[in-house]
């Protein structure tokens, strides 16, 4: 660790942490700062209000973007690992968070990408000591990755059907039908075998309507299959009850509640916690 | 308990009791006219009818409200605690049920409002008899309260995701294919993802069409999760109703909720409980 | 019993029985006849077809109803106990599959409901020896009876939340989007709740879109109520492994497969199967 | 088995299996000449795109096909039973990949049946080793298997339902409304109880708009079933999976899949199995 002033320390535990008073109003500025920013980006794309109070929109983007910019190297400055931050992910978020005004000055309408702002509120959640809410999060994610093969082999399996129903509804409907060309029918298959159905493009023909019902019934039974490995994952978590604790041996996470050794490579947990 | 007369108790057990032969016309008579009083307000919005038969609505209306205030005075008027009545949940509908009315000599329209008094039908509930009902509404309350932080990281989460989607819709889109502005981009986004599909707003351009395909299939994925949560919670209860009680006889784990006999050793559990 | 001739017992094991190559003959002829007068209905209603091939479908639908009728008559004739059949299930089925042929000569258009013939299927099932088939039919009809009261309550939560959803939307979109009347803005807050979609009718304005937001995602996590429901009293009698099997003494179902006395009366299992 | 040539042997390694450096850039050339083929056969089919290298399409298809029935050909010479491979699944997919290019030369418009290619994936994908997505997938395929006969129990009450409440449909919506015949007004039912609802056919009248309503919340809750389904069979499979090992030492039940070390006692389960 690299060596750094008593400044910069006490800078760093304002701008990352939120365990003291200060820190904590940094973060609470910033949470306002954030969600207005996107508000008013929102805003700004709405004509009737651009055309309306576009040098008010100009002036609180530029504002929000040069707090934004003033924070981004404050943060790199009080940090005593910058270039780990600037290629973490949440040194690449508030990168992009300012970044697309600066474009806009080159490229038109680049600033509505500034809604990438909103990723900073993950960050933020630390200031409502959300501890609780992070390790549920962490429920649902590990209950996800471990399911993560089981939906690869459903997503692969799904992309298959999707191109050869596609191509056969552009073939049995035809351009004629709005089946205009194979990927937009695999665009259709999709609509409809994901049961959202927007109907800009639906079957005319008898033999098209028939097949998109068995699609459509296929669909409703397909959905059963996610839902089914989402579930069974959470229940198993739930039912062997397994906890946040990591090995201090080997890192293996997943432990059961009575777990008195490592599942993995037999170290003893007993004399911890 | 403030001290009150004989005719005050006896209109408390008619009013808001239901095992007296008085209190169980006096909830019938009033099931009947709440009913009555949604359809003929629902009735009233039809055009066509509003027109021809203007006179009854307003009469029906006016009855009802008079007879509905009258109970609302009665009810304040017979229960021991008249504020603690006024200010409970079912206080205020029975004032919203009648307030509307009253306004709309005021403000025009604001009488399809009086649809409020269909909560008044949850009061009702105890003329059936329907504890069962409200045991099972328990516990789907109960297993949606456990669940209730991992539905927020859930909500979170996919609102994040849909500010982000819906302005990269809009920049792909643009306004002339109907995405006009972020706010209707996000309600696209969501129309979307949770595969409801209108198709007032559809994406137009390949790449648009592209990226509505992926947010389609994530929302046919994301569905699985409050299923998961919701499942798994309830089952989690469900076990352990299951297995709470242990036979005292052989020791017999597993019985059904409604079990009078082991059913492995036949041993009667009934002097139990 | 009532005593009858050896012809009427003959009649009686072809036609409503199925262990005999003349009853099974009898059966696989009457599913034939089933099926094609379902389609011959549906394809009559087609105005093109219908136009050239009028003579044919009148033909046919009389020889159609013609043979059911005989077929109902020698059902009554030799069945021991003729009343309780007329008036089971399935003579009511058998009455409904042939009077619409006759009713036609009065009212126009009431032929298409000859299609309650399909209803007729049901009893064609036992020729594949359907009994597995019937089983499991029985598993999922247990589950979803089991679960009846959480459904209503669940039903009637819904139910309410649509007609004050409906009157919400109904004031804030108004006649001019749509939205013409109360009764319609309920069917129009179905249709999105369920994620059905069509787009017939779509919010206008930002507050009704604002509503219709919520009211998807809404209708997207209450989605995975019904599915815990159903998937947990699946996975009870799955997990308690319930049989077939009824108590001799109390004629209680569902026990568990592992059971040696009955749950309910404390009755002996074991010298039976 | 036949006895043949060295030079047979050679080529069979490398053609139908991954695990020399020859074979497996075969397999990984041959990935991406399926990809291209279908990629190619899919812009084709895009008007604008066609018209203008029309040339470029042709030359390029014809070089697939005359690849793939080169490919085809040295499958049937190098495999030791030509009759059993060209029969098999693999050997009918890799026919159906190159026939439809030489039909194209009488049928116009039947080269689009190419994308039938990318089946062929499923042999490539042993490149990966991916023996674990296979794992996955017969996981997957098990479950569905185990619940067949529940599935098509669920599907026949749901085809029987369908056809009625489209009958029904026809007569009360009529032709004047998009319901033009009574196969139609199935298709509509079937777009509307999977919750797909194009909206190119929606119901008019009111009383059409009460049976839509019933049909929409009816197929919301028919979802819960196969869903139920699923998940009950996975989880089964899931707990099987769980409780198989028993600790020879203390005797605890209940070790996750990948345990190495008993989770109560610590002792060492890798000299099993």
């Amino acid at each position: 660790m690299v060596a750094f002033s008593e400044r910069r320390k006490k800078l760093y535990r304002i701008i990352f942490e939120a365990d003291t008073a200060a820190g904590k109003a940094f973060d609470v500025a910033l949470l306002i700062l954030i969600i207005s920013s996107v508000v008013v980006v929102s805003l700004e794309s709405i004509v009737s209000l651009r055309r309306n109070y576009l040098q008010l929109f100009l002036i609180l983007e530029w504002a929000f973007t040069v707090i934004f910019t003033i924070e981004y190297f404050l943060r790199i400055y009080s940090t005593p690992r910058p270039v780990k931050y600037i290629f973490s992910f949440f040194g690449l978020v508030d990168l992009l968070a300012i970044l697309p005004t600066y474009l806009s000055l080159f490229i038109l309408g680049s600033q509505y990408l500034l809604v990438v702002r909103v990723l900073r509120l993950l960050r933020i959640a630390r200031i409502f000591k959300l501890t609780r809410f992070i390790n549920e999060g962490q429920v649902l994610t590990r209950a996800l990755r471990a399911s993560a093969t089981k939906i690869a082999v459903f997503l692969g399996t799904v992309s298959l059907l999707v191109v050869i129903i596609g191509s056969l509804m552009y073939v049995i409907e035809g351009r004629e039908n709005g089946f205009t060309s194979i990927p937009k029918s695999i665009y259709w298959t999709i609509v409809t075998l994901t049961t959202v159905g927007y109907g800009d493009i639906a079957p005319q023909t008898t033999l098209g309507q028939f097949v998109a019902s068995l699609v459509m019934i296929m669909g409703y039974g397909i959905i059963a299959v996610p839902t089914g490995i989402v579930t069974v994952e959470m229940s198993r978590s739930d039912r062997a009850n397994l906890t946040q604790q990591v090995c201090p041996n080997c890192h293996a996470e997943g432990h059961q509640a009575d777990a008195a050794y490592c599942y993995r490579c037999g170290y003893k947990f007993s004399e911890l916690a």
